[in-house]
């Protein structure tokens, strides 16, 4: 089921940066860490699913609206959210080599190999006793794969038990009990393990001494937490409502990888649904539906997604669950549903001293609303399109093509205008057409090279529609328009172009599926 | 001519607050200086703006292409621009109070003093010899302003010859011969001057030692010249051609003031346009006067806008001139067109030793190619369009309303539904009007409180079109269409809306104009 696929993950970051979608930052300094910008192609893309996010939320709902919070934020409001105090890594120092670790990912790994381990083991027994079935050697087999399991699981018990507890001692006694060495020099000289602040801290200059400390927000959530009462008094706003935000976060990881999936500076969507208390597990039910219906619309492929409720609640959730996409590398989160409860606004109201309530007339009495968020990681969800869309095909001419099938509505161009021959007047009419149509959508105009090769162009970044002028054209003002997914062309009035692209390609198509 | 109310930007800050379209940051913990956040109106009218200027340039431009780089990049790359180095402010402390100041600006207020001690003597003078002219009290007068002003110039030449040398120690000893003191203690006990570098600095936590000290991004162009040969390869850009971006940039200024004039946090649209050495004066012009057209296609009032042409060049730069708006404080900038010759490609040439040229296959060379700049202050656009837009007046009917005339297409909602009455199924008939035209605009829906009072609110937000739904709607499906500007009501048919509206609010509409 799981699309594990490590050559996939290369391949579309291959195609990423070779097509102008995604680069890695400061390339020429060769690179920062676990940062990466967006091309041309990438920045129309990632644009386009904002506006889908964003209308299909804000515009299309009366009772949610959207703001923009500052990523600057007063810091006593990361004191409220619990961030200064328990947003932390466990880390650990190589003294030889310098070079910082998560303890528990150092810990992971040993298990992970561990496990390389039992795979070997019983693939070969698989294949040996496949040629000729021996029963002593099956047993031996059998045993080793019991210890090996048994140390597994002693050694994930002993960490998970460290963590929680907080004794990170043990954590470092059971690394080097494991004998783990630093993957870089191979040196066991380890210091002690001790908590990491994951927020990047900077500092306001406008005092002399003892100047501010400030914090880039590691989550939007907070800006519409404190913005609550602004909004709903000047928005004049009724439970149950719901503020949208988009904006950029920092997290300070240590192990930043997987391409765009986990990074430093990321981007969410996220939207905070504040609700009278005891609805909101029905609200709650609601928006892990309606979230699935979303992600559904883009047509990624319904067997993509799934959802992971989660066992563990986190100190301010009463209920949470994951959409998990089915990426290069699995399974994995690409929007959270939580049931935030009152905790942070009454968090809020204990360190501000002010009242964070909804008047309820009906009831007539104030109350702390009950939240429930849908928080979608921008960047995640920008590579799920580029992971469904990437497909390598041979064509019925028996020609290959790298093609992006991006959604129509989301896709970086949404028509590109191709003359047949760069001379009979042909890129005049293209111009001509062009200019008629490049008001309404984001065009490309192309006249190099042969057709086959601008058709190959325009797939690899995922046009979905290309105009074709011939001589045709010239004669009957039609053209030829080809769709990127079946390569089939129609011919159409060049006056009907505006009108029939406009249906294929427009958000509204996406909006109405929604309802 | 100019627009000096300072009773006006009060009122936009209150306005802009009482309806949704800026908030102090963490206002529930006393605001953060500096820092606003953007409501549920402003963040609307916000992302019009963007979508504006991103649509004029990237959309309509077929040799323009957008990017959306982090705001973490290779520390490397503020050696290279310059900013390590150079980009200080000189403060000085008092160590009395414990605040800082900008060295500078505590001299120019003290200067602004003397000013204002002309200013009385004048108009003091001006009114005594108006009822009678006395010759002896005249020369004294003069004599004071003669001395005053002498005063003053001394003080400049001296402060900006201390600036322009580097000698701080000067600018110590002119603010203690002056006798300034702190303006919150009284103080006179000052630290000495230094240079305070300008730029947020944060560190990236995967080295144990010597962790990586990273910037905020004090501009968003870097992170277009550190692009560029990646944008011109993989987008097979050929000279001239440009590269846009919007994004957040951070400078830690000592004084931030004038509302979201100047904020640490602030937002930058930003075009790179590329072109042959030699050609960079006639792009310059062409920009120049390119972006004053955009402008005005806002029709926020030709008056309101002026170029001021730099006489001191930057390092980087051979020609340099702001647009200048009439913004309540009076004409200031809003948009700079800098010809940045190819001070910052080479730069990056130097300090990367990579080569970012461009083949011109005419020429049968590579060079490195000038640059023309076009850098806008979202949040001053944002302020620009409030300030035009912010009318109080009084109707025809004798009553008053205040109304924000926000450009069509660019105000939060296009359009609001207002049923007259609360029943006889006109509330019905209103959804219904709604859910067919939700999907194609940003609506409100509103059936509270008298038809008038709903008018004043909808004007408050700058919607400038309501639909009013009566009976007359029952009987043939019309409705009436009300303008927010003139007041005026068209009946029209519910079946002509959608073009109607599409026709009165639509982007298109002044993409056109600039054509």
């Amino acid at each position: 089921m799981a699309n594990q696929d490590d050559n996939l993950l290369k391949k579309i970051v291959a195609h990423a940066k070779e097509y102008g979608f995604v680069f890695p930052s400061s390339e020429i300094y060769d690179g920062l860490g676990a940062a990466y910008d967006y091309g041309q192609n990438g920045a129309e893309l990632k644009n386009n699913i904002k506006s889908y996010w964003w209308k299909s939320m804000v515009q299309m709902n009366e009772n949610i609206v959207g703001i923009d919070a500052a990523i600057f934020m007063h810091p006593t409001t990361w004191k409220a959210s619990g961030h200064v105090d328990a947003f932390n890594d466990p880390l650990i120092d190589n003294k030889d080599s310098k070079k910082r670790y998560r303890a528990d990912v150092l810990v992971e790994e040993y298990i992970a190999k561990v496990e390389a381990k039992i795979n070997k083991e019983v693939s070969k027994a698989a294949k040996r006793f496949g040629d000729k079935f021996d029963k002593d050697q099956f047993i031996a087999t059998n045993d080793r794969v019991v210890r090996y399991t048994e140390e597994i699981n002693t050694i994930n018990t002993r960490m998970k038990s460290a963590i929680e507890t907080g004794n990170l001692n043990q954590l470092k006694e059971l690394i080097e009990e494991l004998g783990i060495a630093d993957p870089v020099s191979g040196s066991k000289n380890w210091t002690d393990v001790r908590q990491f602040n994951l927020m990047f801290s900077t500092e306001l200059g406008s005092l002399a001494e003892g100047a501010n400390k400030i914090y880039l927000r590691p989550e939007t959530a907070q800006g519409i937490f404190v913005n609550f009462l602004n909004v709903q008094k000047t928005g004049r706003m009724k439970l149950p409502f719901g503020i949208a935000q988009i904006g950029k976060a920092f997290r300070n990881e240590i192990i930043a990888r997987q391409f765009i999936f986990r990074m430093r500076e990321f981007e969410q969507m996220e939207m905070q649904f504040f609700v009278k208390p005891g609805e909101e597990m029905q609200w709650y039910e609601h928006w892990k539906e309606h979230r699935m219906k979303w992600h559904r619309t883009l047509g990624l492929g319904d067997e993509n997604y799934r959802y992971h409720d989660h066992l563990n609640l986190a100190h301010y959730a009463n209920a949470a669950c994951d959409i998990e996409f089915n990426f290069p590398m699995g399974f994995k989160e690409l929007e959270g549903i939580h049931s935030r409860t009152d905790f942070d606004l009454k968090a809020h109201e204990e360190y501000s001293g002010k009242k964070l309530q909804f008047f309820d007339h009906q009831e007539n009495k104030s109350y702390v609303p009950y939240v429930v968020e849908t928080s979608i990681g921008l960047d995640r969800l920008f590579l799920a399109v580029l992971t469904a869309a990437y497909k390598e095909e041979t064509l019925e001419d028996g020609s290959e093509r790298t093609v992006l099938k991006i959604p129509a509505a989301l896709a970086p161009s949404k028509v590109a205008v191709l003359p047949l021959l760069q001379k009979d007047g042909l890129p005049e009419k293209g111009r001509e057409i062009l200019d008629k149509i490049k008001y309404d959508f984001a065009c490309q105009y192309d006249e190099k090279d042969t057709i086959g090769k601008r058709y190959r162009r325009q797939d690899a970044v995922g046009t979905p529609y290309c105009i074709t002028i011939d001589h045709q054209t010239l004669e009957d003002n039609t053209v030829t328009l080809r769709d990127r997914d079946t390569a089939k062309q129609e011919r159409i009035n060049v006056l009907d172009l505006k009108n029939r692209i406009e249906e294929l390609v427009s958000l509204t198509g996406l909006l109405r599926q929604i309802g």
